[in-house]
Parts: structure tokens; sequence; C-alpha cells
């Protein structure tokens, strides 16, 4: 069976990851870490950082590309690898602290970290482990170039941006508290821009602006137009996709309903419901019971909300597909680059 | 009563974090924070930067002051001070969170923040607002400098190490879980410099020397090597005044063996201790009973611990001291800023 070109950049990848985890490791011996801490840390790095999907890390490397073009140089793809693996640790950094604050039991098909034997509230230094280590490997490769700083500014920007929605989405929307008076449209969307638009969508196009050489801060702030209502819109499928997604597709069972998620459909229904309606929400919503589930289900289906998505996510496509058509790429980046983002989203299944 | 130099000092350090706490709720604001998520960032400054005893953040502006001599201009004291804070909003970072790591029931005489009713592991993302802030304030103030670049990897590379000593105690020490063969003098030595020295010693005078135009790494070389051995000494010393202390003088009754501590003391009395006292040792240390705790001093009292450490002390201050002597003033640092911190230290009894 022949290996898709597609796979081999992903081996290819996952080679990389070898040479950083190395790097990390050697980091420590040169500090005299002690034996046990130092083979903490190499599980901490093996269990938490490569066994995702990889979406966000390879978007650096395909963004690269699509800049580049032919041109492209082995040491470029390497270098473009790195940096995708620094969003990779991020993600990992992230995903470790708030699987604890979520109280989470299984992330990427194995118990959570802070779940497993001996680890417990430990997981938090570890998560920090995970960011610094963010900053060893920038400075180990990229203190030579001209963007460094930047590269630098525009992780704790992207990191600080993150933490602020994960804040108000911990505070929003509780699992054991209930209150759906917090929930609006307006929140639902700050939270979806702040905690994953901008280090899934715009930090792995924006670093590969660097290294290609994009200096002009408009194409920055145009490559951001684009790529943050489209991380808006794969996180408001995503919320689709749990409610109304086949389990046998998406390979999970949704539970955003019982877990008190400040999804996009109950927001959509609490802007839409009568009285009565949003009565039945708030007595159901967030409750761990199947049935409680069922009624909020029904008054979904009393307010068309599947009909609402299919609109928004229409219209969502057209604005999306107008604001690259009308992209200027003299001021440095490429359409392809987000109709490449656009195809892998829109329309998915899972 | 005529108020001192010294508290004069302290007030115009706290006067400066009112500007930067603005300045941080203003990046909120600008970002469109929800209102509730914006005041409970608010709480998590207040309550968590300001309210310890300011050593670390006031020996970047007294370092300064040292470096520069009557030259030092008001704007050079406002920068420093911002640096300051920068180094107790990084100890704010680590204090939340090793305060959930720990179960900690107080800091600082008021509950722990993340036993605050509702804050709970929130406080987790609430620890890396705190770090996220230290970028946030040191872009805004810095990015002019030609040492900013400098001033961005000290905080990567003193944080990092602090987690890798947090860790290792971690790792070592766990309160509920008594292993003394995983002790050693060489692991103390290890977490003491790590998780303690680098950021409290070697941080703010590294931070005031770039601040003072050092360019020299020699400079900081020397520097690192009288600061780290004294934050080892100031451990050391924690350690001793925890169990040999007058609690009225010290403000605690210690509980170091009680809760395992991977302390000084416990390190140099299994280093001394013939089989029978290792027994005993190895039977009551890290037990939350005062019999327990007797039968582990009555070990330190014949091993004749106290006389050990006052060894220790003279020793170490003897050998500082000589350091401090022979330093090359011309490679752009002074010797007063480290006997001013030498004179701080030595012989403290609180």
């Amino acid at each position: 069976m022949a290996i898709t070109k597609k796979e081999e950049n992903r081996q290819a990848f996952l080679d990389v990851f070898k040479v950083l985890k190395a790097d990390i490791l050697n980091e420590l011996r040169k500090n005299n870490m002690p034996e046990d801490a130092y083979k903490w840390t190499e599980e901490n790095l093996e269990y938490n950082v490569p066994g995702g999907k990889l979406n966000r890390g390879l978007s650096v490397v395909d963004t690269l590309r699509i800049l580049k073009g032919d041109s492209i140089t082995e040491e470029e793809i390497f270098n473009a690898s790195i940096l995708g693996w620094l969003v990779e640790l991020l993600q990992a950094f992230f995903l470790v602290s708030d699987d604890m604050m979520d109280a989470s039991i299984t992330r990427r098909g194995q118990p959570c970290w802070y779940r497993k034997n001996g680890v417990g509230l430990i997981a938090i230094n570890d998560s920090f482990i995970l960011e610094g280590a963010i900053y060893v490997l920038l400075k180990k490769y990229f203190k030579k170039f001209d963007y460094y700083v930047d590269l630098l500014e525009l992780f704790h920007e992207v990191s600080f941006q993150t933490e602020l929605g994960q804040l108000c989405d911990l505070i929003t929307a509780p699992e054991d508290n209930v209150d759906l008076s917090k929930f609006s449209i307006a929140k639902h969307k700050f939270i979806v821009i702040y905690k994953t638009a901008f280090y899934s969508f715009y930090l792995p196009v924006a670093l590969a602006m660097h290294m290609a050489g994009v200096k002009n801060e408009e194409a920055y702030n145009k490559s951001r137009d684009i790529l943050i209502p489209l991380g808006e819109y794969f996180q408001i499928q995503d919320d689709y996709l749990d409610c109304y997604g086949a389990p046998e597709v998406i390979g999970k069972i949704g539970t955003d309903i019982m877990d008190n998620k400040c999804s996009w459909l109950i927001n959509q229904a609490l802007f839409k419901a009568n009285p009565e309606q949003r009565a039945v929400l708030e007595a159901n919503y967030g409750q761990k019971n199947s049935e409680s589930e069922a009624k909020v289900k029904k008054v979904f289906l009393d307010l068309g909300i599947e009909k609402i998505y299919k609109d928004y996510e229409e219209k969502s496509h057209k604005e999306l597909s107008d604001l690259i058509s009308q992209l200027d790429e003299s001021v440095g980046v490429k359409k392809a680059v987000f109709i490449e983002f656009m195809d892998k989203i829109y329309k998915r299944t899972k």
C-alpha cells in the first residue's frame, strides 16, 4: 500500500519531536537534574505532547510550504516543524491544566495525566514545564533570526489571550453550578475566540509568516481578520457536532448539555426561547441525566436550532470566502493559505 | 513619628503596583473581557501580588541604587520598581500554584487563594494569568531598551529553573508518602538552588544589572557564583529556624518534620545517623503527631545537628565574604550589592 504524501509529512513531523524531546532532556542534564525528576519529565513530554491529531502543529509547516512554494528548503521545513511542535507544547500546557480544572477523565483515548498514579496535582507544575520548554527551544533554534523577539511576543500574547478565554469559560459555565443568566451570545463569542481561535488558527499561520519574512503589520492584521472568524466557526461547528453529529463518526458521545457547557446551541436557544421554553432550559440544562438532556434537545428542536446553525454555516462560509477573495496578496500572504484551512474545516463531519 | 527612608521607599514601591495593576486591567478592557472575568482578575492581582514582604521586588531597586549611585534618576527608580514587581508577579504565580500542590491552608495571614469561596482549581489558570502579566508589562515598558530580549530570556530561564526545582521537591517529599531513601544532601541542594535561589537572589540582581547597562557575561557569572550560595544559605537558615527558631520571633510554629519536608536538617541527620537512629527517623519523620516529632528532634539533638548548622553558617559566611572581597568590580558590578544582601541575611532570627 502506498504511503500518501500526507502521511509521509506527518511522519517527518513526528521525527522532529524526538529531536526536541532530546533537547529538553539534555537541558535537564546540563542542570544536573536528579534522575527521578529527569525520568518524570521524560514521561511528561512523551505522554502529553505527541498523541493528538497534530493539526495545529502541521499547519505551521503547511502554511510555510504555501508561502515559500518550490523554493522551500529542508532546513526551513525542519524549522517550521519545530515551531509546529511549540504550538503543540502550548496546547499540551493548556490541556494538562484544563483537564484538571474540568475534572476530565480521559484525553486522547488515555487517562488524563493528572489521573495517572502518583501524579495528581503535580500535573500543575508539569504543565508549567511544558510551557517553559517552548522558550528553551525558541532560544536554541531561533535566537539567530531577526524575528526571534517577534516569536517570543507572539507566544506571550497568544498564551495570555488563551488564559483570558479559559478564565471566562470557567466562571461562566462551572460544571456544578448552573446559572444560565451568565450565558450570552457575546460571552460565547469571547470564549471561543480567546480560548481557541487565537492559538489554534492565528498562531500557526503567524509563526509561518514570520519565518517567511513577512514584516508588514497589515499582513498579520488581515490574516487575523480571516483566521479568527474561521476559528470561531470551527468551534461553533464543534458545538453543533457535539449535539447533532453521529457518535460513530465523531468518535464520542456529546455531553455538552449535561456538562453545562457554554455552547453556541444553548446561547442561540436562550436568545430565541419564550419564557416557558427558557424555564425548561433552566430546569434541565447541566443536569446529569438523560431525561433532562432530552427535554433540552426537545426545546432545541422546537426552536429550529439546527436550521439556525445551517444558516449560520452558509453565511459564515460566504463571508469568509469573500474576505479571502478580496485579500490583497501584495501585503505578503497568499489566499491559498486560507483556502486550504477553509477546505479542511467546512462541511467536516468529525 | 518620623517615617524612615526604608518605609518611604517601600511606600513608593507599593504605589508603582497601582500603576501596573491598572495597566493589566486596561489590557483586559482592550480585549473586551466580560465584566465578571475583569473583576475576577482584579481581585486575583490584588489578593495575590502585593501582600508579601516584598524583599525580592525591593532588592531590584536597592541593587540599582548601588550600581548607579547618586546619578540614579526618578525614571530609573520607576523602571526598577516595575522589574521588582515582575519578580513579585513571578513569585505570586509560584505561590498560588504551590499552595494548591502542597494543600496549604493560609498564606501571608489569609486563606490561600484556591481556598477562597468559588475559586478552587480556577486558581491554576489564575496563576497563569499572573505569569502572563509579566510579559504584558515587559513589552509595555521595556521593549524600547536594547536589553529587552535579555530580560525576556532571563525570566524564561529563571522560571524554568524554578519549575525544575519544584518538580524535584514534589516527587522527593510528597506529604502523604514518606520515603527517606529519596532524600540526600545533593538533592536538597538541587531543590534549594533551583526552587528558591535563582528567582529570589540571582533574578533581582541580574535585572538591575541589565538596567545598569552591564553587558559583560562574566559579571553575571560572578554575581551568580555569589548569589546562588547566598540563596542556598538563606534557605538552609529557613530550615534551621523552622525547627529551632522561637515561634514568637519567626511568627509561626514550624511543621517541616510533620510535613515530611526535604529539609537541610533531616538530610544532615540521615547522613550522620547510625542504623538505630535512622530507624527512628524513618518511623517518625512526616508523621502528623507531636510524639513522633519529639522523637525526630531527639535524634537531631543526639547527632548535634544545631552545632553542625552553626559550623556550616560560619563556614559559608567566611566563604561568601572571601568571594565578595575577591570580586573584581571592573567587570561591572559592585561589592556593595552583595555586602548589603549578606548583612540582611546573616544572623537574622526571623
